[in-house]
């Protein structure tokens, strides 16, 4: 494969480059989706780099583009998709940060981005099912925009955010609402097994474009549940990296995933749970589209 | 060092099996604590296990002990303290956890355990300083008891719950309290590098005998401002394991963080914030005497 392909590849046939995390039979690795196929990358490149989080960590894209000639390509239909990252230290996720999920939660208009966390085990990747749990049937969907960190730092100004980002996802931040609100934080409702899609790749900004001028979409078995513009965003990009990086060093692989528009199922009269069966898709206009059924747990 | 020596020096001296990790001069490495040494127990097994984390994953103590004669001892002097766990994947706190601190909060009564999280990197171990940050004054201490997951299980039961604790330890659960009311979730107030003390080392619950009996106190200056029995926790142990693994898989080396009692220094008339120069410690009877100073962020 020459140089030429590689750019043919990447850029003439307009699939862009999009890095992600999958299996090869029972084998994880990494690499890049070009088109219809997976090039698997994370073979060639096995004894430097790891993880997709490696790879960041080293600044090392311009060798997965070296990388892919020697790259084994299989078909899409025979990969299983895993998160992007599946090993980010740190998974940061804003709430209420598009007015219209602000009001429908009837929370009061705050100064600072509200912020809790994820553990990266709660995580799937794109096609998986998302689960519910046996101790509820409460689960909610949220389709959100991901960014994977890829410069880390710490107290990141806004004027330099930009620069920290590797990445960009769509992310469905599966919620079980009752445990959700048991109490004042939200952590137990966000950390089920099973609940929280990222995929099916990160694109690059470069390849992205103007990521604030996107529309992201979620649907429920085709039906248009939630939809808003990057741009309305409370909190947009740059204050979050900002804002995050002030009380924790943001890392190579970490995420932020930048918050929920409204139309959530549990402010819906009769409430709009998930359940099995049920498909559910995150779109963000240039960045992909994740779909993920849904399975009881077993 | 013969197998009697190894006795003397785990109980009759009366020093009890304690587990840490720490450094000698550059170089990270755990093993075991005895008497006024360190025994460099990493060192001799490290073709096996990098880490405790990794001796918990494995069941392996008895390993730890065969290893104890081949272990080079240091003066405790002479070692740098670490988080007991560096590389946690889960640190799961529990906030509202004693009847004083919750009414000093004036938050209402729950049905749940109040759950929220550390990342790993805000964690500092014994003798090293709490830093405080330079977006912040509001620097708070919380003394309270921590039990490190050594089984892994999800939906542990209260009958089963003790069987999966490996060992417990003292934890200042430094928040900085204007982030950490900067809305309705903590993560912000909890993650800042420097502020969660976790040591000095893990006492395996064989050794520390009835948890729920003990003390726990914390000094600012040599001056008590908090104290409380375990058995006067809201949600006691079993009840936390048993919550906090329906939402999640509880891994070894996971921590639980269970509490703090009333007295923080952010309800005191006037606010008693900890500053550098400060020594502030967390006493738990058996358990041990977490020691930390107070430093400005350089």
């Amino acid at each position: 494969m020459t140089q030429q392909t590689i750019q043919r590849c990447a850029i003439a046939e307009g699939t862009d480059m999009k890095l992600a995390t999958f299996k090869i039979g029972a084998r994880p690795t990494w690499g890049v989706i070009a088109g219809d196929e997976a090039l698997d990358v994370g073979a060639v490149l096995r004894d430097r780099y790891g993880s997709l989080k490696a790879v960041l960590a080293a600044d090392a894209l311009s060798q997965v583009e070296a990388a892919l000639p020697q790259a084994a390509r299989h078909p899409l239909s025979e990969i299983t998709w895993l998160p992007v990252i599946p090993d980010s230290n740190k998974v940061l996720c804003i709430g209420l940060n598009y007015e219209m999920h602000r009001l429908e939660t009837g929370r009061a208009v705050v100064e600072h981005p509200t912020v809790f966390t994820r553990f990266a085990d709660s995580q799937i990747g794109h096609l998986a099912h998302i689960i519910r749990p046996r101790v509820s049937q409460h689960l909610d969907f949220e389709g959100e925009l991901a960014i994977i960190i890829g410069k880390p730092g710490r107290y990141i100004t806004r004027e330099n955010a930009w620069s920290h980002i590797a990445g960009y996802s769509c992310y469905n931040e599966g919620s079980i609402r009752d445990f959700q609100r048991h109490t004042h934080q939200f952590a137990p409702g966000k950390n089920f097994p099973g609940t929280g899609a990222f995929g099916p790749w990160m694109m690059t900004p470069d390849e992205a474009g103007d990521i604030t001028t996107m529309k992201l979409e979620t649907r429920l078995n085709g039906t248009v549940v939630q939809e808003a513009l990057i741009s309305q965003m409370i909190f947009d990009i740059p204050c979050q990296i900002e804002y995050c990086s002030t009380f924790t060093n943001l890392e190579p692989g970490d995420v932020i995933v930048t918050g929920t528009p409204g139309g959530v199922g549990a402010k819906r009269t009769p409430p709009l749970w998930m359940k099995p069966g049920d498909i559910v898709e995150v779109e963000i206009d240039r960045v992909g589209i994740l779909r993920n059924g849904v399975a009881d747990e077993a």
